[in-house]
């Protein structure tokens, strides 16, 4: 089963595409950059959003649900977000279909025209402010935290699975503070949710920064981003915090009164994370084998497999480790189809990602113990029957600590400081990650750096250190370094 | 607060109006048809959603995810399917917007029309199934036992919020099977499933059946429901499974090779329920001070409030009490909020349907006593504070009983036999609720009823006491009564 999966080094994007479909991820759809999440795949996605879900409404949020479209003319309201979705949006002009006077089948009914085109919605804060206009009159009705789990559409021209897709899954925070301090600091308390969860669930580290204006969200005074880093050396842009200042309260009209009974306008925040993580995990761990998911994400923590095959015996043992599993918590599957061969079983699990292997033959039972195999390292051992749920127990454990591990090692060792330009091309392409240089702040250097060479400032991490320098392509003064990459 | 909400009996309609805004679970939003569901609303419903989630996995199914849109040209495949869907649908006609020339804020572009029209999700048998071709080949694939959680589009042309509205929220359950038998199986068993999630976790209870010809899902061969009753005596069909016998494997072709190696089409079931169960839950336990919510399914089942306002004492007895409370598995909120008074908090949480209300005073705490306020009969006791813990817990398993028994009896009293058109006109105009009443099985007499009276036959129940009769309207021949009534 392996062997259908095209190596990393052979050729890294067709590894990438190989595993989203031989693990059965995702899938194309006949419709134009929408893709289809197939059971597995959306099992993993359910564990992300569970746990995010959880992180939200421990830091205050609730959740809503806004209207799928938006009105043509909403989108208008803020200049620099009309700019940036109205190239790429999908747009409802009619409301019904009629059968063709031809017989061909059906045809958009001319009578059913809209009379204001619907957008829908590539992010949602149009609607949303429109609708806070109404829900915030005094100073009590603030701060309002809000978060909603939708889908959404950007027309992209190039897609490809998870990471860059017509139609994606995704969570949106909205909230509405009274001051620039609280906004700010919702802003930055989110940034550090995602984090948290990127690190402690994906087991990928990230660094936090904040993006230069050329990189910001459309509407946004700042946008802040959790960067990962994938083992081809290009930067993924995992999740992103937009501190929007007043702006969208301005266009929407939403004020309140203060304690002072002053009229202000609200001040803003927005954040979101995607189905675009389910790439960025499979990238972060997975390997020629197939894919590797952290243990804390699983669907399947472990699976117990009979060699050769379901027996009363066998079956007595699995179902005694399947309670002492589930007891704690764990996750177990037996895998006891009959109409296929352990062998079999092995390479899809391998294939699957599934942490954990147990294999209980006859003559180990005898022996009283089980064969362990660990997906991350493809290391197998044997451990007595009894010691077996304590040992898979801090084995899950370990191998959620290996992954993080692992990719933070390999983080690590790709940040390299540059100082001159020749030397910036040279680890951009030998080497690649993330190159800390100097940039002498203008938006001309940093597209001309993009045009050249395709990287771009991925950001300015937070806590910079401040050290004179000066810039990689102009040489004018600089006050700090920020990372460049390639990305996703 | 209460005074804000019309009385049931001076206008049911603006009742249910008053409830869903006054309760602050779904508003109206800018775009025609379409809600916003409310923090409040939303916290209910994923409730349900969680609790259905759990019952469809305990059956065997996972969760997936389909495109939003649908090429035009799918839906036409199934004849009745487009015949139903194709006069209500949102169409997708161009991917872009431009700058107006005029300098009018932005315009449809027309050079980005889309070869081909898509066409907004209004329930997704025709993607699936088109998708499911490439995933079933042998008797080993199946079955599939697949449901998705999404929004739908469907332009309806009155709306209502949560029991009708142009886009909603539900879950579709799409399986493939290898038999008829196993088919019409697992059409059953999620009918089952639905009425026990209604029966046992909205209080409501309901009535099992298969629909006539005329009320079939378009591309059925036969439709099963569920039918509450309201308050009001409509009813209301609150959920249903599809058995689609080979229809959309043969539209879209999709086949098996069997045991034997005969290639088959596919057998295919279809079953979903939506937000219009808020719409249920709430004309089914309502009254006329506010929401009523089942425990099962309320966001916080005990809210704490401080009298007159929070304490040291009181704030020390309000954490002990959820801590207990917690400890039980019990949703719990101390509302101690110094802004707002008593009185203001008892309407509130009486119009948010919170089903048990604490008060904490300090003269109670001298006595050592709690006051017990339940949301359900509006009665209030006096509980010693050692046994409060133990006490709730009984209370909301009372609670959720009572509230069930209730609505049982009143759907009770409102299934009426009728014998004669005269009787079946004044039952209808005086009492409502359900006439079970003999029909000559034809589509003529059907509609006729519907015509005369806006009486729609419900659904002819499961394991109906077959019995000769006339029919109520023609006086044919009929061997079955069947449900009649007027619905939402």
């Amino acid at each position: 089963m392996a062997k259908e999966i095209t190596s990393r080094e052979e050729n890294y994007s067709q590894w990438y595409n190989d595993i989203v479909r031989k693990a059965n991820l995702a899938d194309h759809s006949d419709v134009r950059g929408c893709m289809v999440i197939k059971p597995h795949g959306f099992a993993i996605w359910e564990n992300m959003k569970n746990q995010l879900d959880k992180m939200f409404k421990d830091t205050g949020h609730v959740n809503a649900y806004f209207p799928l479209f938006i009105p043509k003319s909403y989108l208008s309201k803020e200049a620099d977000h009309v700019d940036g979705f109205a190239k790429e949006c999908a747009v409802v002009t009619h409301h019904r279909l009629m059968n063709d006077p031809d017989g061909n089948g059906v045809v958009v009914d001319p009578s059913a025209k809209l009379e204001e085109e619907l957008i829908v919605r590539p992010t949602s804060e149009t609607i949303i402010w429109n609708t806070y206009r109404d829900w915030i009159s005094s100073y009590r009705d603030l701060p309002l935290l809000i978060n909603q789990w939708a889908n959404v559409v950007r027309w992209e021209m190039r897609t490809r699975l998870f990471l860059r897709t017509a139609e994606f899954l995704w969570q949106e925070g909205h909230t509405a503070h009274a001051s620039v301090e609280e906004a700010v600091e919702e802003t930055r308390r989110m940034l550090d949710v995602y984090a948290t969860f990127a690190e402690e669930y994906m087991a990928m580290p990230v660094i936090k920064g904040v993006k230069t204006a050329n990189e910001r969200f459309a509407g946004a005074d700042d946008t802040y981003t959790i960067e990962a880093l994938m083992q081809d050396g290009k930067a993924l842009q995992s999740g992103t915090s937009h501190f929007l200042g007043q702006n969208f309260a301005k266009a929407f009209d939403v004020t309140f009164l203060d304690e002072n009974n002053q009229s202000n306008h609200v001040w803003a925040t927005s954040w979101g994370v995607s189905t675009r993580l389910m790439g960025a995990l499979i990238m972060a761990h997975s390997d020629d084998a197939g894919l590797v998911i952290p243990p804390r994400l699983a669907p399947t923590q472990v699976v117990i497999v009979p060699i050769p095959k379901p027996g009363d015996e066998i079956d007595a043992a699995a179902d005694r480790i399947m309670n002492e599993l589930r007891e704690k918590g764990i996750t177990v599957k037996y895998d006891n189809d009959k109409k296929r061969r352990p062998g079999f079983k092995f390479a899809e699990h391998e294939m699957h990602g599934t942490p954990v292997r147990l294999g209980i033959g006859k003559r180990d039972l005898a022996n009283g113990t089980i064969e362990v195999a660990r997906r991350d390292t493809k290391t197998k051992e044997s451990v007595n029957i009894d010691d077996i749920a304590a040992h898979v127990e801090q084995l899950l454990v370990d191998i959620q600590d290996n992954l993080f591990n692992r990719a933070k090692a390999y983080l690590d060792e790709h940040i390299t400081e540059v100082n001159s330009w020749d030397e910036f091309k040279e680890v951009l392409e030998s080497k690649g990650g993330f190159i800390s240089a100097h940039w002498d702040g203008t938006s001309e250097s940093e597209l001309k750096i993009k045009e050249l060479t395709k990287a771009t400032i991925r950001c300015i991490p937070l806590d910079n250190k401040q050290e004179e320098g000066k810039c990689v392509l102009t040489g004018n003064p600089s006050k700090e370094r920020v990372l460049f990459a390639k990305a996703y």
